[in-house]
Formats: C-alpha cells, structure tokens, sequence
C-alpha cells in the first residue's frame, strides 16, 4: 500500500513534469515557478483516495493479472486527473465559501501574494486535465470517451455546487425549502459523480469497456456516493473532533445537511419553531439548541437505521451484477466506507 | 447583415433551451430560471464579433457557394461556443480585477444576490461548451479534434492570463520587467488564440481541414491579434472615450501596455525615473504626466509608424498563402481592424 502510494506519487511528478514543459505555450522561469508552486500547494496533499482508487478499481477488472508498468502508470495518470479536478473545485470553492484553512493549512486564495489570481490558478488546474488526457491517451480508441466522461462529471458537479449555492440563499430565508429531495440533489451532482462514478468510469474504459452499457453501476456508485455524503453530514455534527480533523459548522453555516432534513422530516410543529429560530446562527448558545433537538428525535438512531439500510439495499444491488470482477470493485469502495468514523 | 445576426441570435435561443433541459442533470424551476437569467445577462450583449466571424469564414471557405441550413446552424452553433468561452473568461475576470461595469451594465458578481456564486457560474458557461459541441458534433469525424482545439485554445488564454495577473504582481515592484517580448506573450496568449486563431479554426475544421497544416493561418492570425491589442492599448489612452466607449485606465491600473513598453525602450535616464515615479498612480497629476511623457516620446508616431509597418507584413503574408479562399477569409479579418478607431 505505501508502495502504491509511492509509485502513484512519483506519476505525478512526471505529469508536473511534462505540464511545465508544455509546448502549447511559452514558459518563463516566472510562470514555472507559479504554476509548480501552485500545483505543490493544491494538488498532492489530500487523502488521494480517489486517484487511487482507478488504480485499484482497474486491479479488480483485471482480475488479479498483475498490471504492466504501462498500465499502473496510466491508471495513475486518470487517476490524478480526478485529484487534479478535485484541486480545481476545492481552490474555488475556498473562494465563494471565504473559508481559512484547507488540508491543514491557509487555503491557496489566502495566501498574501495569491488573492484572487487564484481564481485563475482554478482555472488552469482545470485546464491541465485534457493536457494530461492528450499527452498520453491521444491514440487510444478510447480517448473521445474519457474527454466526454470528465465533461460530463464536472458539469454535473458545477450543477450540484449551483444548486446548493443558491438554495443556501434561499434557504436563509426558508428553512422549509430543504428537503430530502433536495439534500439528495445536491450530494448526488456536487459529490457522487465525481468521487464514486468517475474513478471506477475510468477504469471500465481503460478496460475496454462501453460505459452505456454500465447504467447499473453508475447508479449504484452514485447511491454509495450519497451515502457517502450523509455519513460526512452526521459526522460533522456527532463525529469525534479528533478523529475527523476538524470542527464541523454545518449548524452555523445554515447548511442543507442530511440531519436537519431528517429533523424537518420528523420533527412537531413547536420544534419545528425551535429549528427555525436557531438553525444558521453562529452563536454557541443557538447551536447547543439545535444539538439538543438532535437528540431529542434521536438522530443518531435514525442515521443507524438509514446506515444499515442503505449497506444491505447496496449490497444486493452489487450481488446482482452480472460480472464478479465489477462485484469485487464495488464492494471494494463499500467496504472502505462502510461505518467509517472518519 | 443585420439578418445574419437575427439568425445567430436564433441559434443562441436553441443552444439555451438544449442547455436547460440537458438531461445530465434534474432540473427544478429554481435552477433553471437561475441559469437562464446567467446566460442572458452574459453570454449575448457583446458585440458577437468572434462568434459571428465564424459564419464569416466559412462562407469565405466555401468559396461564397450559398451554406445550408445546417451549415449556418452548425457555424452559429462553433460561434456561440466562442462566446460562451468569452462570457465564461469575462465573468472571472472582473472578479479578479474587482470591475464595476462590464458592457453598459453592472458587472455579473457585482448584483447582490449573486456575489462570488459568480464563481461557479463562470464555471458553469465553460461547462456549457462541451454539452454545445456534444449534442451537435458528437458523430462528426472532427468532433475529437474540436474538443483538443478548444481545451488547447482555453489553455493558452488561460495562461496568457496567468503571466498577465504575476507580472502585475511584480511590474509593482519593479517597471523594468515590462518588456515588449514579455508585452507580446500575454497578448498573444490572452487574447490572440482565443479571439482571431479560434474562430477561424472552427471554420477550417468544419470544412474538413487539418489543422496541423495550417500552421502558417494561425501564425498569421495570432500577430494580427497581437497588433488588435497593440490598437487597445494605444486607444486606451489616446481613442476618444465617446467613441471607444470607455475610460482608459491602464496608467492607472499599471497595466503593461505597449505605449508604456515602448516608452522605457526609448526614453532616456531621465524620463525613466518620471516613469517609474508617476505610472500605476490613482491621482489624476502622476496620469498627466505619463501622457505628457508619451507625447514627447511622440508615441502616436510610433504607433502609427508600427501600425502601417504591422499591415504591410501581414498583408505579404496572407498573399503568400497558396489558397485564395484562405486569403480572403484573412483580409477580412484584417480589414475589420486597419485603422480602427474603436
């Protein structure tokens, strides 16, 4: 495993490499110097499980063969062009949600002399992706799909990040507006695409696969990543500080979270009143009250229940597939976030 | 004329209702009316120059044989794209510069519902680029090599504006970095490929070119856009603003111009410490005396000597081309801009 990691890291100091030498423009030692700087700082610090897991996905789909030099290495190139996505969404998303500190440490925007050049910098990571697609998968048959795929999946999430803009905005001034059809919504365009679908996308079309006829395990991912999505919801709130890396605000930030749709859900009219007068303030006091409410209508219950449930309804849903090697694949992203507590 | 341009604003109603409804995402009223109202406060209040300019050389391509429906639909369709990628570097843009007003009207992220959700707007027009080329080209034989020329196009703006936004960041410090190679590389990477190489391209590629045998078009395209922005500049501070429309504010804004590049190059010890003591100023008095000095630098002479010198080469070259509907697809362009006084 920390050979994997070894192996996936230093692929992207050859696309770093090769994307600072890129002959489309003419680089100054100004311009290297920013865009490696930039990349350093955003690109390879986060957790990388979903670069790496289109190495591991692509494993299960060759069945334990083990994988030539060629293949680990443009596993892992599709592999950090998901990470490298995922850099572009979180530099600017910083940026409209005015946050401070990212991976454990200032976020990129905050940096003195970065402001909101690093609007740009987004936009060139972004831009970086298609470089690294056509450095090294112009002659395969299924190059045209891969530019289709991340397309598709980053339209979706920019769609997902609208919509949870503006219902924020709307919903400050009616909490009503959130709902489960909503929350839902928002994870599956914002999250599930992206990190559940897009890794395993990729390695079915490394593989040779035709992703049309792969609609059941883009579902199923997309369902895995909404579960995904609500175990971040609850953790926020009842997760231990210490072991998730942070303090969860979803409460303060009038956040559409999983847990004050199900609280809206369940909730009488005299609490609903309650949720209303403190969901969305930063005041400790407010946020005490809206904790206490949580537990008054045992959400942690709830969310147990709604756990167990979505692993036995996922868990059939991947038995029922067809092939064992796409089974393996999927219960293999299960298993890693099955009752995690980070 | 004026039909040419009625029928390519049809096409953007189409491309918009396609966009509203792209089934890559469910959509509520909410999101839709959200998109819509972004669209139309963007994307269409230009002057349509680099879209309508693909219609334009296609029929010179076409050797003036009448286009078909389809023909006219798929050109308005590769221009609108170009728009969209406008409209899409437009909106980051002010926000990088904090801009009032863009067009006649307040700047996108200056309306105050809408703030830094701007951002993923931005976002959003360049995902609307790919879903365009999608639903129209996907069967073309060229459609892959679409995909590459406007990856390869927005990477270059994008970078372009990278070395724009650092070398403000050090020209603050330190005027001496404004030289006319580094003054020719932002332009021609900022502006140039993306304005006068991409809609021509479009255009060739629709007619069944390869591009990689254009080289010397493109080459010829990207110094008549370094010369367009060559015009900015000079008109920036010398253009009537009644009739270019705005205010000039690039001595203010220490922006590296041409006028202040050719200045260091031929000033003399003295007139550089005026220079760097008065350019990048608010005050109105430190901006008279960056004018005083380019008028006794004579600098209107000096664009007009580089303006007639910039006409002739690029006419040799586009008569050099072998093919006569090229040329003229060439002169066109040139002709819009000789002289230009807005």
């Amino acid at each position: 495993m920390a050979d994997l990691k070894s192996t996936f890291l230093n692929v992207y100091s050859v696309l770093k490499k090769e994307l600072l030498e890129d002959p489309a423009f003419e680089w100054s030692p100004d311009s290297r110097d920013w865009v490696e700087r930039m990349l350093d700082y955003n690109v390879p610090g986060g957790k990388l499980n979903r670069g790496l897991s289109v190495i591991d996905s692509y494993k299960y789909l060759k069945e334990g063969k083990e994988l030539t030099e060629d293949e680990i290495f443009l596993t892992s190139a599709l592999g950090w062009c998901i990470e490298w996505l995922q850099a572009y969404f979180l530099v600017l998303d910083d940026i409209m949600d005015s946050s401070h500190t990212r991976r454990g440490q200032p976020c990129w925007f905050r940096l003195p002399k970065v402001g909101l050049i690093a609007t740009n910098d987004g936009v060139l990571l972004r831009n970086h992706i298609p470089r690294i697609l056509k450095n090294h998968f112009r002659d395969k048959t299924y190059y045209v799909d891969l530019l289709d795929l991340f397309n598709e999946v980053e339209f979706q999430t920019a769609s997902g990040q609208m919509i949870d803009l503006i219902t924020t905005l709307e919903g400050e001034k009616d909490l009503s507006k959130y709902t489960l059809s909503l929350h839902r919504r928002i994870v599956q365009y914002k999250t599930a695409y992206y990190s559940f679908y897009l890794p395993v996308a990729c390695a079915l079309l490394m593989a040779g696969e035709n992703l049309d006829k792969h609609v059941d395990v883009k579902n199923i991912l997309v369902e895995m990543g909404t579960y995904f999505q609500v175990q971040d919801d609850y953790l926020d709130c009842f997760g231990a500080p210490e072991t998730i890396g942070k303090i969860g605000t979803d409460i303060e930030d009038f956040k559409c979270s999983w847990l004050v749709v199900k609280a809206l859900e369940i909730c009488n009219e005299e609490q609903k009143k309650l949720l209303h007068e403190n969901y969305g303030k930063a005041d400790p006091a407010n946020v005490a009250k809206v904790k206490a409410l949580y537990h008054e209508l045992n959400l942690k219950g709830v969310f147990a229940d709604y756990e167990s449930k979505s692993y036995e309804k996922l868990i059939s849903s991947i038995e029922a597939h067809p092939s064992k090697a796409v089974q393996a694949v999927l219960k293999s992203f299960l298993a890693k976030i099955y009752k995690r507590q980070k």
